[in-house]
C-alpha cells in the first residue's frame, strides 16, 4: 500500500511516496555525479522515470528540490541516542558524522554544495536553515544531556562547541582528504572534552 | 628591471617575472570566477596578454599551473612571526588563517578546489604537497616554539593540534558561512590552548 508522505498547497492531489522516493534517489544521483551546477529538472525526471510535472508539484524550484532533498538524508543521521555519558554521546556523534561525510554517494555532494554557496548567499542561507541548523539541534541536544549530568558547566559556550564537534572530521576529511579512522575520533572525542572542561 | 623569478629546465630561456605575475594573477581571477572546472589554458593566456606557449614554458599542465598559484598565493601568508608566548602565536596564526579564507579573491577559490579534489585524487595530492603540507610546516614551527618555551608537552599530538589549529575558522566561514570576528578568534585560542592542555 502506498502511504502519501506529504501534501501540496490545499487541492493538489495527494503525492506519491514511490514517486518522492525514485526522485529523492535521482537527485542524490544527478548530485554526486555533476554537482548542484550541472543538475537540470529535466535529467532529475528522466532518472527517476517520471515526468517534470510531478517534480514541480512537490517543490518550487531546483534549490528547493536540492535543499529538501539533502536536508532529508543529512538531518536524521545527525540523531544522537543517549549513550549514559557526555564521552559516549560525543563518540557516537563523531562517528556519525564521519559515516554522513564519508557516505560512498555522500561525500562528493556535500564539498560541492559548500563550493556553490560560495557563489550564492541565497543557497547558503536556504541550506543553513534546512541542513545545518536542524543538525546543529541534534548536537545541542548532546550538550544538554551533557549539562543535566553535570558533565559539562550550564554556560559552556554551545555555538563554539558545536563548531568543535563537526570541524576537525569535516577539515581531515573532506578538505585535507586524510583518513579519519577510529583511533583519530577517540583523540578528538578526548580533545573536544579537555577543549570544553568537560568533568567525565 | 626585471629579474626572473625561476627558470625552466636547462636551456630554455628565462622566465620574465612581469609575465609570470600577469599570468598568476590571471590564474587566481578566472578561478575566482569560474572555478577550476571552468578554467581554460586560453582563457588564461587572454586575461594575462600573453600567447599560450608562456603558459606552457612554465607549467606543464593546467593543474600543475593552477596547483603553483594557490600554493604561491596560500604558503607565504601561514608563517606566523614569534610573539614571544603560544597565546599570541595562536591567535596570530588563527588571524592569517581567516585573512586567508575571508580574503575577496580567494574566498571562493579554496571551497571550489576542494570540492573537486573530492573527484580527482591526483589534484587533492598536488595540493596537499605543494599547499596543505608547507602550511602545516609554518604551523609545526608555532608548536614547537611552545615546546621549547616549555607551554606545551614534547609529545603533543601534532598532527591533531594543526587540524585543530585550522578546521573551526575553515568550518565557520566557508562551510557554514557564519562570522568569524575577533571574538570568535578570542574563544577558539582560549579553546585550542585548553585542548593542548597548554601550560600558558
Amino acid at each position: 500500500m502506498t502511504e502519501p508522505t506529504r501534501r501540496a498547497p490545499a487541492g493538489a492531489a495527494v503525492l506519491q511516496a514511490g514517486v518522492t522516493d525514485a526522485i529523492t534517489e535521482a537527485v542524490l544521483d544527478e548530485l554526486a555525479e555533476g554537482g548542484i551546477g550541472r543538475l537540470s529538472m529535466e535529467a532529475v525526471a528522466r532518472r527517476a522515470g517520471v515526468g517534470k510535472s510531478a517534480l514541480y508539484r512537490r517543490w518550487s524550484s531546483r534549490d528547493a528540490m536540492v535543499v529538501a532533498v539533502v536536508s532529508g538524508f543529512s538531518v536524521p543521521c545527525a540523531a544522537t541516542a543517549d549513550t549514559g555519558s557526555l564521552r559516549g554521546d560525543v563518540r557516537a556523534m563523531l562517528a556519525g558524522l564521519q559515516e554522513w561525510l564519508t557516505h560512498p554517494r555522500f561525500a562528493a555532494i556535500l564539498p560541492d554544495l559548500v563550493a556553490e554557496q560560495g557563489r550564492r548567499p541565497e543557497l547558503a542561507a536556504a541550506v543553513a536553515e534546512a541542513v545545518g541548523e536542524p543538525r546543529r539541534e541534534h548536537g545541542a541536544a548532546v550538550l544538554r544531556r551533557g549539562i543535566e549530568r553535570g558533565e559539562l558547566a550550564p554556560d559552556v559556550d554551545r555555538e563554539l562547541a558545536l563548531d568543535l564537534l563537526a570541524a576537525p572530521i569535516y577539515w581531515r576529511h573532506s578538505v585535507r582528504r586524510a583518513a579519519t579512522g577510529p583511533d583519530y575520533l577517540d583523540a578528538v572525542t578526548d580533545l573536544v572534552l579537555r577543549a570544553l572542561g568537560a568533568n567525565t
